[in-house]
């Protein structure tokens, strides 16, 4: 089956935002076991576009369309597929009831302006839209079924999900009963996560694996098509390459869930009611920030000293003046003085800490860029380690010192809970 | 002039990358003047990737090419290139001395799989790459001149900016000497700031714009072409252009040089030589995490607390517990105290605070979901405003909130250090 993503719209031409749209629908058909061929993205030109759907209906089977169905005269999606198709532009009915739904949930009066979108090629069929008012349509052109959804993210995802899924099943008898699995590894460059999963596709032929990286954290996504969700044998060998999957990925698997690190210190410290202080120098706040960046986080999150100078390290987090004189700050006793500190000071179960150098300027031949030295306090222990990492790069430095931190407390949390 | 763009890979059609390459050569292009019409992506698959480069040729004049230069198996794009052009491969020997010299300087002997990379189409000529080992090529095929670069960003970027554009500018002759100037602005929307500056390209014809939008902050672009740079009436043409911005935008401009606010903020500082502390409770370390990414910041940035428990304002901002009874964690006097008290704990000049409902939990009637007090505290002042949003995100809250919080600052800062 040939797929193709059609994105429409000067913003992506121009290079003022950039196409997140194609790389999520890749992913959404390669789960339905569709591969993309083609990714195309052609500016507000109503002659460019129908052009582009004329050519694509000759040759694939399938064709994504994003953006230009808005309200404004720059929205030439449907006029171009109208034309492309050879079919006339009327007044959808059910694409006018759909909107006039959505304006009178919140109060407002359907204009002229919206009623434009409502005006869809002859033949094409609706698709609704649940995240605002540019309903999305489908129809056949020549050979290939288009489907066209508005340009906005949060619009077209559950356009996608609810309404082109079940369509595409349907169309061409695939399973979109999918069971998919998540590993988020941490610790592995993505070349690495890949070769370690070499022998997947022969060992488990009826599944699939997908990667995301996100510096410095890789997703992986173990995929099983063709299943009904209710198989026992389907969970049952899902589960079993899940197993084969994190023993080949060398102890770096942070979270079966899919989780990120952040999220799965939230849970192991939400189930066992224990609180949480963090003390930042290097840092600057990155790791309280992921913290809080988990819903519910003021459950177990407390309190966390962001002390740049050496007079706020030991002021507040009482760090004793001659550890910072005799060692300096960024030194594996003054971590443990820091987590320590703000453990008591926040009355908190546990605590990490961080002091390094994250650049551009500050490095010395013993203590270079990249240095980092992490702190770790709890009832049973008290440690520090020190790293070196050779980004070369002020903001990756943080955040890889801010991943390291969290990493050594979940591995913390996970091995007290489990032996309590 | 028609110029296209291809990027080669199947990562991009897997969903398991974003595509930013593309986003980055058409504002380079624009740059220069250069409109892109079509962006198209395949994936590592020889006769796919020869296929589009023919059928480019015969339409586009200028087609970047990206992806598919490395030294694998999947490294396919010199092989379909030499099959769309109907050239022979060819060791190029600038090519293997190019990198010779990148291996050569690192301490590495060039290995035969590496060889592979210098085996360019006949009549095509070298891009150096000056980030990494596989050089790119450029050639023309039919109507259209190629440009072949890895996909590597990195390696990418600086072979767009240091040997193609001269040969852009050279063979279509541009002129490279451009004049860019750049504004932040922060609080408007997107489509307020493009309608607010409508009548830019009828009053500065010579001038363009460009947007690019970072929630929640948009920086505007002045782009004067065809300008030799030491030219004083092109300076003064641009400066004038730029005045007329500022003016049509609201009091909305941060930055008159593209900085961030929390960059433009550690220039004022640094400047007057004073201090700053923190005070963040539902910002949770955000607003100290984008102090601390500005270089230099430990000059200025002494500490902040990241108060998420009531017990943790009290105790270490000093926040009073009966305001906090009387009044709740989220109100104005609450925000006065823990910046005032984050002020005086540290010993800094100055200090903002926050506290609010990010949400998605905690909200109520007269306190909801979106709801933000700032707290400002200095030498000469002590004041906290409170603002409602209505995202209904917490991430975006947080950003919204932070953002606020550092605005309130600047504009403070401006207006003391003006005044002195």
């Amino acid at each position: 089956m040939i797929a193709h993503i059609l994105s429409t719209g000067d913003e992506v031409l121009l290079g003022d935002i950039i196409d997140t749209n194609s790389g999520f629908l890749c992913q959404g058909l390669k789960e339905m076991g569709i591969e993309v061929q083609k990714i195309m993205a052609v500016g507000d030109d109503v002659e460019a576009i129908a052009n582009v759907i004329e050519e694509i209906s000759h040759t694939a089977d399938i064709c994504l369309v994003t953006g230009g169905l808005g309200p404004t005269r720059d929205d030439l999606t449907a006029l171009a597929c109208s034309r492309a198709a050879g079919k006339k532009l009327e007044l959808n009915q059910k694409a006018l009831a759909s909107m006039q739904s959505y304006f009178a949930i919140r109060g407002f009066v359907l204009n002229k302006d919206n009623e434009k979108q409502a005006l869809l090629p002859e033949t094409s069929r609706v698709l609704i839209n649940h995240n605002g008012t540019a309903p999305g349509f489908y129809m056949k052109i020549n050979n290939c079924l288009f489907f066209f959804m508005p340009g906005v993210p949060s619009e077209m995802k559950i356009m996608f999900e609810r309404e082109i899924k079940p369509v595409l099943a349907d169309e061409f008898s695939l399973n979109d009963d999918i069971l998919i699995e998540r590993l988020t590894v941490f610790g592995l460059p993505e070349s690495r996560v890949g070769s370690l999963l070499n022998e997947f596709k022969t060992k488990f032929p009826r599944m699939r694996l997908g990667f995301r990286a996100d510096f410095p954290v890789i997703e992986v996504k173990i995929i099983l098509m063709d299943s009904d969700k209710d198989n026992k044998k389907a969970r049952s060998d899902i589960a079993k390459a899940k197993q084969w999957a994190i023993e080949q990925l060398e102890n770096k698997v942070v979270s079966r869930q899919g989780l990120s690190i952040a999220q799965k210190i939230g849970r192991l410290l939400t189930k066992e009611k224990k609180t949480l202080a963090i003390a930042e120098s290097c840092t600057g706040g990155l790791i309280s920030n992921m913290v809080t960046d988990v819903a519910g986080s003021s459950d177990y999150f407390l309190f966390s000293g962001i002390t740049y100078s050496n007079d706020a390290k030991i002021n507040i987090l009482n760090v004793q003046e001659k550890t910072i004189v005799e060692y300096g700050a960024v030194h594996e006793k003054t971590a443990l003085e820091m987590a320590q500190g703000a453990r008591l000071k926040a009355g908190a179960d546990f605590a990490i800490s961080t002091t390094g150098i994250a650049g551009p300027g500050g490095g010395t031949k013993e203590k270079p860029v990249g240095m980092v030295c992490i702190g770790l306090a709890g009832p049973s222990v008290l440690m520090a380690r020190t790293y070196k990492f050779s980004y070369g790069d002020r903001l990756r430095n943080k955040k890889m010192f801010a991943m390291m931190a969290l990493e050594l407390l979940r591995r913390h949390l996970v091995s007290v809970f489990k032996a309590a």
